[in-house]
């Protein structure tokens, strides 16, 4: 298996290449009935999508969605659901002066040995581009969701050495203030929701692209509302395919939810999460589980960190190797964003959403 | 799909409840013509049963692991290998006195609310004895993976707040030093191959025995001799399976490669790794890329680390609710590691290679 | 994938050679709180088992089903359940003698050139014994179709070129007359409810016997009570899975649903079924689509018939080759049934129920 | 799932609705380094595209196929390979008078049940138009296949009651005889390859035209060239999967293989195919197993058959149920085939292509 489509009942398989004509996706498996706002799966192409705003590369394309089948009506009919995304703004040229020199820290060279072709267009797999097709994928998962009260929300908590602050308020903030929301959302181009952090990365970006560098960041997700039971015990435990959802991403290095890598450091006593009554709910009193509990949700809040590492395409010229093995120098490259984590917002919520509504498709079998 | 099956051609799928009568695991896929040393599956199995050393459980299950199908004149004849293994020291009555209390950060609550029954024989699934089966499935993988060079080694790195020193010789030494690989594998009870870092673990995880309490840990994994090639590019990327591995481990927290969250503050300039010759191999200067690039391994050491919650059973008393929403108090209860890290090293190599193994044959079929 | 495992909810994977120690089944994915009657699974191993009338292999094999995971006081838990049978007549020693030779119409030959060894115990799974570990999970299947009034039926309808005489009652009989179903199912070994037919069949097979030849037949299922609605419209259409369901049994060398390969002959103004109205419900005057159109269920009778071949163990002695290319006589052999259909009833049953069932639960994700 | 995909290893992905305005398909696991005959491609469209003869359907579907991904330089990478058919002769308008009656042996009804919604573009999935995108995958599978000397053809045999002459040369003429396969293939407007059978059978088809009525038939595929070893001996039997394929495509109500539902009357001294050695290689005397020995190939040509219903659509009007549950008459309609095998032709290979592409790749795990 070629390793293109995600999910076992909400299946989703991408297709097509950077440079190639367009890419697109094909969702199988989405309920019938369900209406889908098509405004709504646009909104969320443009929050990934290039050029938006001084911080991302000056490529600029518009990543107009289009559904060519599915849905009758405006509601999908139980039929595969396709979005295609034409490539406006497609150089192949551009690309051509890489010639035979790998990139460093790209996949060329791994490509040409797994598939024996020097070929661009494979490459174009492994853009970020392909990206795309996945949000209007989580678009579509999104909505099936909210039918369901569930909700998702991601945002960058750090970039570089650059950190926000704790705030024990900001879930609730995310999710309940919608002021704050539509200026977090909208208007907030760094994706951070601390004003004071949001100042500082946007200074350190820019440095970072006079000095042709780039930088690496973190991105927190949030999911509230998810029922009690999704998830399998064994090995698709719901923080397992959330994590691979997550390192599906390109350039995601790691993932922790609950309490994660810090979580090593406390004694059993401090780390476990008492439950406790409130009013007609049990919850815990603390969630160092990450509302994830032997692999199935407990309807307290999933929260996970996703680690992107520094883009690799750079300003600066490096030494490489080409196929023939001789010591070569690729010039910096221009047009590429400095720091991908703002853009990787929407990316990580529309993965989360397509894995949470497979396991809410998986978990109508729970049960007699 | 309810979940108990990992991998796509190199399927294994785990049975059984810790407190019934015994756990087994089908692989289906191995490829026949392997030859399997059951000595060296027993061995595996020791490393990871409880008992073995006075840091663990006083718990002591043999676990002996016996083939019921799948082999011939000691070689895998293409059938499904099966593996069963007796649970001798099973005392469901143990468990009785837990009655109605919902036990802090266990499955106990999400089961119950997932599957509609208070099962103790369902709980058994979210045991930890259920690696049990995955260990035995991980010695057939490490085997396949033998046969064409790919080794997998894991050690542990931190335990509570003390961790070991960098070592940068310390692949080397893990996988060429028969004698430090012995010294390390066999009497090292701590599984950390830093002696000074193993006797603080000792000390602490005395301490913390005495105390009733638990602590977490790191482990890290590093794979050696992994042709270039392995991986899907989209979805199936190798370190995306590989994460989802290690968080299908009970315990399991959050997973990192290669440069992981500390990747995040590098500038790309530092982070990339540069192609470079050396001999007749193409290698990089640095490995930040953990032996993968695009999804892809690039045949430099594929390295990981994987982090453990502390044990949530405890020796002392805590509040929790009842099935029937009522505060009650939960007995501390014996017979449990304060720390699980030193036996889920064994665990942690097993899922690293049954991952492997399985992308290893999904990639014949990446050529004409 | 090797190919062990059926279904994609209701996932059943066998495993064990006919003359290994054991043969099992692990049924992945049946809803929690299904009560599992195990005289009930029993009672269906017995229909299949080797020896249970003059008709069948003098082997005579219990066939002791035993369930080690997946069940909590007498119902399911959500947790894979997992049936083992021994092997209590095993005699490896009777194969031997089959030395070097490839037994014509077997699967020696196409065994060992795709799996390189000449093996005994891989040769074991292409064994009608494989089917009794089917037959367990058919019944879990019956029983859970059964909370959901959904009943199924296979009988004998043609063995060699005796053929029963159509009987427009017959479904009726077998689903609602009792006294009909009990003297069809426990008293008549041929499995034929027409008496006069399988007075013949009797006569027919004896004659066989003493020639030391064999013969084949047909086995008709119906399946009645499927709601409307179960099937998937393109590749996973209700009869396509159920065909191939069919189609994995041994020996089994066509199938064919509603007017089958006689519908060809009809106009399309015979064959369409028109609708109409029968109290609350819509059914068709006729059943020519057999109970399924586009794929999906309509609510009316499924019905099918599976031919199967006659059976390639002779007591007559037969020319073959050997593994080195010469000539040699394979001697007759005792010990086998001179016609497999009475005892494959069951397994269809078995089969269609594990078919039905996957879609049973795969339906669930419909709709919103 | 909701079953539009196909193969495990050889992943074909269909989508798009007849009234829409495009289908496609998407190919995943493709091996890279085919080269792509593009024009191939489109003369195997052009086989099945409505219009192409006197005997078909008046609609005249262009059936343009367009590759939008996965090729670079005419050959394969790796990434998914997606192709795109345009609706050229989209009138959904043509449908609506329709309105709410249940068409009889349609898919109207079921779906409707199913998903809930009265839909015409999810009843578009239904229709033969989706098996354009078959027949593209299907292309390029047998490129595919072409590269190891598999070849398949398939002949209609049958419509209504006419069949062809049995023609024990048959194969070889249609495998070897280059004049002969071009003059079955390009000019014979039936697809009967016996010049007698086909002209009773275009004298049959053009009456039942003027009855406005329709009428079944049967297709028979071979496979020639195919290695030994290609299957899985349990629930993948290679006739298994070949079966599912068949009978996934519209109209479909039988398959068989070899000796097929003939068999059975055989006595297994008759029907056992006996070894023997040709030159080098081993084969059968006889060839009732039709290619497949214990769901595996032998490497002896695998034969079947497949039979089709008659059309349901009639240009006769029928009395039918609509929505309400009112008895309503339903006018004939226009512009469909009276009889639909001479256009399954190419279908049935390219289902038999995808099903061996498959089976092929996945052998590549058969051995260590």
């Amino acid at each position: 298996m070629a390793g293109n489509t995600f999910g076992q009942l909400f299946r989703v398989t991408t297709f097509g290449e950077s440079h190639g004509e367009l890419i697109g996706v094909v969702i199988d498996g989405c309920p019938a009935g369900l209406a889908v706002d098509l405004g709504f799966v646009q909104s969320e192409l443009d929050r990934r999508r290039p050029g938006q705003s001084k911080l991302t590369t000056s490529r600029n394309e518009l990543d107009r969605v289009r559904f060519v089948s599915g849905l009758f009506e405006g509601r999908t009919t139980g039929t595969p659901l396709t979005a295609l995304i034409i490539n406006e703004d497609q150089r192949p040229d551009d690309y051509s002066h890489n010639g035979d020199a790998y990139r460093p820290s790209h996949a060329d060279f791994t490509y040409e040995k797994k598939y024996g072709v020097r070929d661009h267009f494979g490459g174009g797999r492994s853009s970020a581009r392909e990206t795309a097709a996945r949000v209007a994928a989580g678009a579509v998962a999104k909505l099936l969701l909210g039918e369901f009260n569930v909700a998702i929300r991601a945002y960058v908590s750090q970039v570089g050495r650059i950190s926000m602050p704790h705030d024990a308020m900001l879930a609730d903030k995310l999710f309940a203030d919608k002021q704050f929301m539509d200026a977090f959302s909208e208007t907030n181009i760094t994706r951070c929701p601390d004003p004071g952090t949001a100042a500082k990365i946007i200074e350190f970006i820019e440095a970072l692209k006079k000095d042709g560098d780039t930088t690496g960041g973190v991105v927190n997700g949030i999911i509230r509302g998810c029922p009690v039971g999704l998830g399998d015990p064994v090995f698709d435990k719901l923080h397992a395919d959330l994590g691979k959802a997550m390192l599906s991403i390109n350039a995601v290095k790691g993932f922790e939810y609950g309490s994660g890598f810090s979580g090593v450091s406390l004694r059993g006593s401090e780390h476990n999460d008492l439950f406790v009554r409130v009013g007609e709910r049990t919850e815990t009193s603390t969630n160092h589980s990450g509302g994830i509990q032997g692999g199935i949700s407990n309807g307290m809040d999933i929260d996970f960190r996703v680690a992107f590492k520094p883009v690799a395409t750079l300003l600066k010229s490096q030494t490489t190797l080409d196929r023939q093995g001789q010591t070569t120098v690729l010039p910096g490259r221009g047009r590429h964003d400095s720091c991908v984590v703002p853009r990787a917002v929407p990316i990580v919520e529309a993965m989360a959403a397509i894995t949470i509504a497979d396991h809410f498709l998986r978990n109508r079998g729970a049960r007699l």
